[in-house]
């Protein structure tokens, strides 16, 4: 594998994407994910590469209703797992939330490797016995009874939109991170939040420590309809692909 | 790894994931190449999974200069050869073209491997000694002196940004084939194909079935200026954002 040249023009790109096939020859991430990834620097190319209004909106909502969730869990799978370690373990000491993992492509090998991972950097991961929760074929439906089975809020950034849907009709409150507003993750998701994963981690965990510290709940929402927030994400791939070729 | 279940809505686009995984496990595939993949998926879902009529106006076009061309190459990636090996191979039984390996993540072991599969395919291979014909650093710039580095006309799907501009500079007619449209290779290319590989490649080849078959020559392009393919996929992308939350 040749070095990536420094003055390559998508040097910091092709770090991260180094990053995370490293990682899936270690067997942590999956090698669809890696594809994934590709999916998602591609609306966040088109999104400007930053939190737009409604994202940020978007996520203080998730802030709040994450907060007042009497059993929130946070859901981590592969990808997530190596790209927002450190997010994952700063929203968990600022909320204190279950923190599950959750693989498409689920071996117990690989979700051993992530919880290392994730146990180095400070998170408390909880394990346990998984049944089939979710209605769903082969392993994907799996998660933990008294976990993602018996939450009432979920987080859960790059999900699948199958496993999406079914958490939403099994009447959960899901928040999701996804880069694509038109992916099915976006459109079933009780609150859709159209950002990469290391911008929205830290805004959400911003928002909780203000919560908590100044005791404030923040003003009504913007909307409590995902609709919103995928609007927004499209207005501006519109707005800035309209002037791409200027 | 678990299997992709059939009734997934994302069966297709699943199946060929797994296919470039595995590709990239047995090291065919490079590791990067598969969130190339994962971009180009995104873009192809934008302009709505199929040709659009700008990029069969450029195809043909791709065609005409291909089969015009003193010494015509096609410049052939990992992931071209995994994704179209059988296109490869029938637009050069068409064409009769030189067809040489160009690698992004170069080593000799991932080049054998990748000849490997397109003999079998019936591809003849081009080999040889390389040197540093294109003036970029690392093994990027390496290609056979008597090959794309004395080639007028460059037929390249899927290629780095940055070494089409390099070729594009050399004075060699570049034409390229990517679902970005905004992607610097579309930007910088002589003749930017906007469209799948596995769509364009047999599209430019029954053109120049047709043309060697008739003899007839087609009537001017809509243009020689690649602006007008980058803007007709722009426009494509722009309508259906548009009604995608209908």
């Amino acid at each position: 594998m040749s070095d990536i040249p420094l003055n390559h023009p998508r040097y910091k790109s092709l770090v991260t994407r180094k990053r995370l096939a490293d990682y899936a020859l270690a067997g942590v991430v999956s090698m669809e994910g890696l594809t994934s990834h590709g999916r998602g620097e591609a609306f966040d190319y088109l999104v400007g590469e930053k939190t737009l209004k409604t994202a940020l909106e978007a996520e203080k909502l998730a802030a709040c209703v994450f907060l007042a969730a009497s059993h929130p869990v946070f859901s981590v799978n592969g990808n997530t797992a190596i790209l927002a370690t450190e997010e994952i373990a700063e929203l968990q000491k600022v909320t204190n939330c279950e923190v599950e993992i959750n693989l498409f492509h689920r071996t117990e090998e690989r979700i051993e490797k992530i919880i290392t991972i994730l146990e180095k950097a400070g998170v408390i991961v909880s394990c346990g016995p998984v049944e089939r929760c979710i209605p769903l074929p082969h392993d994907r439906g799996l998660c933990r009874p008294n976990g993602i089975g018996s939450a009432d809020v979920i987080l859960v950034p790059l999900e699948d939109g199958d496993r999406c849907e079914a958490l939403v009709a099994m009447g959960k409150i899901v928040i999701t991170i996804d880069l694509n507003p038109l992916d099915r993750t976006s459109k079933t998701a009780t609150i859709p939040i159209i950002d990469e994963v290391t911008r929205a981690l830290p805004n959400i965990t911003a928002e909780c420590r203000r919560i908590k510290t100044t005791g404030k709940i923040p003003k009504m929402p913007a909307s409590f309809d995902g609709d919103y927030y995928l609007k927004g994400a499209v207005d501006a791939i519109l707005e800035n692909l309209a002037h791409a070729l200027d």
